[in-house]
């Protein structure tokens, strides 16, 4: 159940291109949140509702010296999409591996 | 851009146990809606927003034939999941590789 959430927050946090957008960007290492915020057409206030979506879906992290706060991706966080989606080809894996033997059975039906 | 309409779409559908499990259930192979809801707790209206949302999102097919609806998982859009994923590790690939060259150069520098 506490994965389930963990995931249901993960997804919310991914179904925004602004947040994509971050995550590719802390890719390539933490960065302030002043930088991360350039690129984007929107405020300040409005750009900090994306970063704390983001923190509190556990796929970033933020800390604060001075006045500068930075990000850091979180990449154990974004591993768990790549579980989820194993655990869905496996289960298809096993379906295709039932009907393949289900011919097979009824190709040796006499 | 239309990909990143398509994602957005995606993760949302995505960001529910519900509808979770739906494609879970849809890896085994397709099944009538009727089938589908009933393991879950809410009202068949409650049930089919969810389908509509799964549809809408391009991860599953419907057809009816007669009364019976019948639902089919599109794993090719599920796909699209597991390439926004690859990007984002070619991304850290390139930032590490490019923190080693870094070190390398500078234990060269005499």
């Amino acid at each position: 159940m506490a994965n389930h959430e963990a995931l249901d927050d993960i997804f919310v946090a991914l179904a925004d291109p602004t947040r994509r957008d971050v995550i590719r960007r802390l890719g390539r290492g933490p960065t302030s949140v002043g930088e991360l915020a350039r690129p984007f057409p929107i405020t300040l206030p409005s750009f900090m509702k994306h970063v704390r979506t983001l923190e509190a879906s556990g796929l970033i992290r933020t800390s604060k010296s001075g006045r500068v706060r930075t990000c850091t991706l979180n990449r154990e966080r974004l591993a768990l999409v790549d579980d989820w989606l194993a655990e869905q080809r496996r289960a298809w894996e096993a379906a295709t591996d039932r009907l393949e033997q289900l011919v097979t059975d009824l190709e040796e039906t006499p």
